[in-house]
């Protein structure tokens, strides 16, 4: 049976790592909000007493959920036995992914700096002021960190031979990252060799091909947590 | 035998919450840079070159670690069946872990909006501005999610019967909020009676009052993540 996903139907935002587990892995699901609507999906989120979602993205399951991105990616990735399995891998992984989220969570913050219910243009000198230290700091101590994971042994993925939610996860961070801070990537890429290599991997994965190259995959844009506002980039 | 755990030794932090866990469970561990300073932290952290840990708080097993807050709680509890067990309670107390721990980083970013390098006082009227938007909007959100999945079927803990690391994790945010938006959660404590009642039923467990009564319950202050600064709170 199909699982019914639910998320923001016009951005990849968070839903779009949850997405390429799914597909990566072929696991049959519903987009269900791309197929009826935002509206449905705030009132399907209504419906979940027993166990709510405090935002999207979740999957809904038996009348409740499974939500929080590195959550559902645990659910799927156990569930399916899809990438490497026994708990140390597991666990690794676990982390990696919520590291990544924090990286993801930092891009959003970098345009909505003071308030997160007031728009990018309401809070644009904090953004210039939070961009550079995201630039310069931030985006190099995380890639930083995903590089060491990778070269200590040589690694062609995070946790050994095969790929898991985690490698998937990090491809679409450096897309994410090289769509919104394109000249900082630029200057960046040299210095992280491996992560740089891994994102191309990942891209070539032939689980991937059919739907990176359809509609399903979304298109970054200005409504999403990586966003392009060329004031705030810069080598 | 017992974990070693590591954390910044002067700080609550998010190292809390695995203490909480760890005493709660009674589970054997020695918090190393209690014992031996910042510097054996720093000198440890560098060390795990197989699986290393962004920052603390981790555990260091077999030469490796398990970090991220909500991950070394989920390994816990898991392999010392400490709370609720079963696939479907573990995902949903990892869906709430990792929204405590969301609430935890937006309530640093109060203090820190613009620029995580920097002292409070280089981003103040950044920060007043931010503040104002969690103490209306963000903690109200947080809390009535938490009361939404307490009440709906009146559990006494998160996911039933048994209490959970996300109920220890809760109390401790609940008393983080409490030290550092005293007049704000005086305000709203009466909207959220589930939550405030989860809290004191963690206070006053039998398993927990030996270490909340011990130094090793670190207090709070304003090098940690929960800080009162008077300018930021309001009823």
């Amino acid at each position: 049976m199909a699982y019914d996903f639910w998320y923001w139907p016009i951005i990849p935002g968070r839903g779009e790592f949850v997405r390429l587990t799914l597909e990566a892995c072929g696991i049959a699901y519903r987009d269900r909000a791309r197929e009826e609507g935002a509206d449905a999906l705030m009132a399907d989120m209504a419906g979940h007493a027993a166990a709510p979602a405090f935002a999207p993205p979740y999957l809904a399951i038996d009348g409740t959920t499974i939500s929080q991105t590195a959550n559902i990616l645990f659910y799927l990735s156990e569930r399916h036995e899809c990438g490497p399995s026994g708990m140390k891998s597991r666990y690794w992984l676990a982390q990696l992914q919520l590291t990544i989220m924090d990286l993801v969570a930092e891009a959003h913050d970098v345009h909505h700096p003071v308030d997160v219910d007031l728009h990018y243009e309401d809070q644009k000198p904090e953004s210039l002021r939070r961009a550079q230290g995201f630039r310069e700091q931030r985006i190099p101590k995380y890639l930083g960190y995903f590089e060491r994971a990778l070269t200590t042994d040589q690694r062609q993925w995070l946790a050994g031979t095969r790929w898991s939610h985690a490698d998937l996860s990090l491809f679409h961070l450096v897309a994410g990252l090289r769509y919104a801070f394109p000249l900082r990537m630029a200057t960046l890429a040299a210095g992280f060799p491996a992560v740089m290599a891994l994102h191309d991997r990942v891209a070539n994965l032939p689980e991937l091909q059919d739907y990176l190259a359809s509609d399903r995959r979304l298109p970054f844009s200005e409504e999403d947590i990586f966003r392009h506002y060329p004031e705030l980039d810069a080598p």
